[in-house]
């Protein structure tokens, strides 16, 4: 009976690492896993800006463009429309002030207008970041359910700083103005990190 | 010596944590790590309907378009077309009966042709759950081997009932009508979950 | 005091299988999961060739091929162009030499520039190996930062002998001719494996 007591004190102790978070730890950086929606092992807001490119006028300002035309299915919402961007990613809503403010980061890939009845669109691509506070690159992909207050996107892999990462960004439209310009809010959540 | 036995029967409980599934849990949800390939955590047979416009007359019926013309590298395996659809998923072959049923979920995405000699293709598309059984989102992509009987894309991320998922979908090719429609059966196979 | 001795030692024992790799072990394949960005499960160096299509007299050798046309934002960078590919991926820097030399793997995916003001790209793509020695894909997305000597993308799934597989690809330009040719550099770091 002696040996159970111990015995079972491991098990809580064990399971203390895979319950929570299982850590595996080597070099400096650690594997974090949450077990759980709320816990994330890593948190951020930042705001997405779209500046589309209208063929003519707004060549020094745009960040994105139509890179096909809308085929003929659906020509109200822009059905089949590819748009290839790199936006500036801020922490405050306001765009960067001028070519000397640095964004927090710049997103990088593509979206494709796919709502036949109503407006829809679907994402692709990488946020890079490039300051002395976080330096490393974000992917994900995802449907941008256009018609829910808020839809949530994959974060399917990570580079540098974030090395690895997994997670979900639930994504928030801003602002709109006109076709031109849109803004969305994204809070990202990690759940597999290394630190 | 005494100490010795409780000290293995230990580990053989750690390790059961590990082996097989490795358990990590919390706040309601717990998060499931398949040890085997042929233990997913979660696992459904879906069939996914692509209904490709014409440019003309099955604009009611179709769920697809051609965002971009085949480049002249090979015009006769339609290399590099590039297809924008929100298709409709079932649990069985049949295309849902007329708008007023639901399918079980929604496909949304583009796939394209890169096959020079003969047919091929690759999808990257998010599969929508809305329905009372399962909300969230699963996103793959992979290369469509089309000269393979059955060919395995990556689910890569999940989100709402599928939160953080991951795991891999068999494609086979269940019926084929011309250019204008294809179906295709997934077998999708989940290794991380969250329950 | 007896029954804590085994207790420490089982703590060790369960925290062996957490840092460094941690293992979950079933059916042939085990699960291993890497603890630290300098000890991959998994570790390969390949070069991927791209041969774009030149529109007319290339035909034969092409393995790519533009589906779009740069829209108007940046002519110079080629904003916005998006190329679709079936590319050969070899061990060594050479080409494969002629039709009857297999291929390492493939590179069935495309790439898109989305630089404004200086060359920038973004990719999404496959790798396909079908041969004695490895056969499955590899799934990989993320920006190509043209600016940089070395970037590095997300490994985000796999499926066959790199069965849920997830790591890190770092591509090196090793050459250039114009714009018809180019070779990147792959070390490829896997850091979950199912082996």
């Amino acid at each position: 009976m002696q040996g159970l007591a111990p015995s079972s004190r491991v098990v809580v102790l064990a399971t203390f690492f895979l319950i929570g978070f299982g850590v595996a730890a080597a070099d400096g950086r650690r594997r974090l896993v949450s077990g759980s929606p709320d816990e994330p092992c890593r948190q951020m807001t930042l705001y997405y800006h779209d500046i589309l490119h209208d063929g003519a006028n707004n060549t020094a300002n745009a960040t994105s463009a139509a890179a096909t035309s809308p085929p003929a299915l659906s020509n109200d919402t822009y059905f089949g429309m590819l748009v290839v961007f790199d936006d500036p990613v801020t922490e405050g809503q306001a765009l960067p002030a001028g070519a000397e403010e640095e964004p927090a980061a710049r997103a990088q890939g593509f979206y494709f207008y796919d709502g036949k009845g109503s407006f829809n669109a679907w994402f692709a691509f990488s946020l890079v970041f490039n300051s002395t506070a976080r330096r490393g690159t974000l992917n994900l992909m995802g449907a941008d359910l256009m018609g829910e207050e808020t839809r949530d996107i994959s974060v399917v892999g990570g580079t540098g700083d974030f090395f690895m990462a997994r997670g979900v960004a639930t994504l928030r439209t801003d602002a709109v103005e006109g076709l031109l310009y849109f803004r969305l809010q994204m809070d990202i959540k990690l759940y597999e990190c290394y630190v």
